[in-house]
């Protein structure tokens, strides 16, 4: 793969992904306040932000309603409620998580919903599900997208495998997830190429969500632009698990297309997501994160002991060491 | 130029520097303990890190030895009450400021010092004057360095020129120094390969100092190295200048030489960085410094509203725009 597009241009193809509520309320639970939820709908329309991701479509069997925010649940009215039936060029993106969305019931059709993209996140191995998500909701009407989860952890056969797989559904486009936050820039260019190559062989764009462990989540993003991904997932502040993603406003600051604009993203930050941090919410690059990402694990190691408020960093990675 | 090496294999061309106490002096007018440089230099040597800065050699005419620390002026006896005649591996290097030195007298000759290195730090317009401080050095013995600083400021052509005039100079080596936090990826990978061709000429190796600003300094650092580069700033938890450096655990944590071990880094983390900072050093990637790399402007504006304590992110963006 060559090289697409430059520092100095603009790539018509780039769409912007806030995925604040989704993965930041992982954070707190999705505990957002309706004010909260309304200024950020705001800003990203007056910054030019292509998608927002409002959260998860979680199955209510399985999870209880009174022990998290309605963001993981994302009813149609909780979304009416914040944007009416969405008179802006933004479109608007929920998360289907394989083995935890009761899809068929949830998912409703597309012409009786605010909602334009349904993204199906899925382990490498649970591909045969993931499809029956994706096919029902593009039958329903919707952009559907993959993420494929973990991808530092799959073996490269597998991934070859899922790819060929989703490449022959009806999904629009394919994600690149580096969950764990493991992967280096060099890494990052070979899987975009990669994914790339499918993309361009079945007609589906390609995706990034980069994880921040090893503070390479903004570099990885713009370095897989230069091979030609183009769908962007950003956080105000990197809000997001653990060590968070890639900051929007990072982003917003480097993409050259002059609809985007960083002047309402500075409002936002300082009038709510400075007081989000002091209220308590927890994440960002740590020391503990980032030995998770380089030893290729899951950060949830690193989040009970930051929770813990531990700092013994050295007792910490000796620990690691053994799982 | 090619990909030098790869994420699996050693390059043995590459030397780790720690430049904790010299930048992050910068922080606190290196106002650092006794105590602290002592654990620094014993865990710097037990890490496997190969050069240890430990300072300016900034002269006393020109600055208040009452109003800094001890490691601006770096008197040989200052070191030697550390290190004694530094029985290690590790090798000691001081910077020389180009315009704030009084090298002729406070550089003494080489047999009488512990230092190893010399790192003279310049201006693209003040080459003429580096090369009087390479000159002196080099004829007393050192091994030398000149550091081009803010290059992300300086024209290309006074870039080549200056590289060519310290191509033919007694120098070592030639560092690349983003002072501004300001350069991508994309751009250090063709920076990199310019300097790496005039060091492949004049038969100098070629070093990178980044700086956080964009939280790119890590990848900055790394994706340089493919490039050929081979001497490496990093400071510990990154503490430097506004939004500090490339930080030493990233790096550590990256390098595959199995000479170097993050374990005692991260006790050093956690029994001496961790209380300076909550001491109120104030370092590290802030939006304040994000808005100045991607400007392209010297910090100074983004330090002094950090300590002003301001939050108005918007605000100070609005007055950078007239800067």
């Amino acid at each position: 793969m060559s090289q697409k597009g430059d520092l100095m241009t603009v790539r018509p193809d780039v769409r912007v992904v806030d995925a604040t509520i989704r993965d930041g309320g992982l954070v707190n639970n999705f505990m957002f306040t309706d004010d909260f939820i309304s200024a950020l709908y705001r800003t990203n329309v007056k910054a030019g932000v292509d998608y927002m991701e409002f959260g998860y479509k979680a199955s209510k069997e399985m999870f209880d309603t009174s022990k998290f925010g309605k963001w993981k649940f994302c009813d149609e009215d909780s979304i009416r409620a914040i944007v009416g039936d969405n008179p802006s060029d933004m479109k608007l993106a929920v998360m289907a998580d394989v083995g935890r969305c009761d899809y068929k019931k949830d998912i409703i059709d597309k012409k009786d919903s605010v909602i334009d993209l349904i993204r199906v996140a899925t382990y490498v191995h649970q591909m045969p599900a993931a499809l029956d998500i994706i096919e029902d909701a593009k039958a329903k009407g919707y952009e559907v997208t993959c993420n494929i989860m973990a991808v530092s952890n799959a073996k490269e056969a597998d991934i070859d495998q899922a790819l060929d797989m989703v490449g022959q559904s009806s999904a629009d486009g394919i994600y690149i997830v580096d969950s764990y936050g493991a992967l280096y820039p060099e890494q990052i260019r070979r899987i975009a190429d990669k994914y790339m190559e499918v993309g361009e062989k079945y007609d589906k764009f390609i995706g990034i969500h980069a994880h921040n462990n090893q503070q390479l989540a903004f570099a990885n993003t713009i370095e897989s632009v230069a091979r030609g991904v183009s769908y962007l997932d950003a956080t105000m502040m990197s809000m997001g698990r653990g060590a968070g993603n890639c900051a929007m406003e990072l982003l917003i600051s480097f993409l050259k297309n002059p609809k985007y604009n960083i002047y309402p993203i500075l409002k936002f930050l300082e009038q709510y997501m400075l007081p989000l941090k002091e209220s308590g919410a927890l994440w960002g690059y740590d020391i503990p994160y980032l030995l998770t990402g380089r030893l290729n694990q899951h950060p949830s190691a690193a989040i009970d002991y930051t929770h813990a408020g531990r700092s013994d960093y050295a007792d910490f990675y000796t620990d690691l060491l053994d799982k």
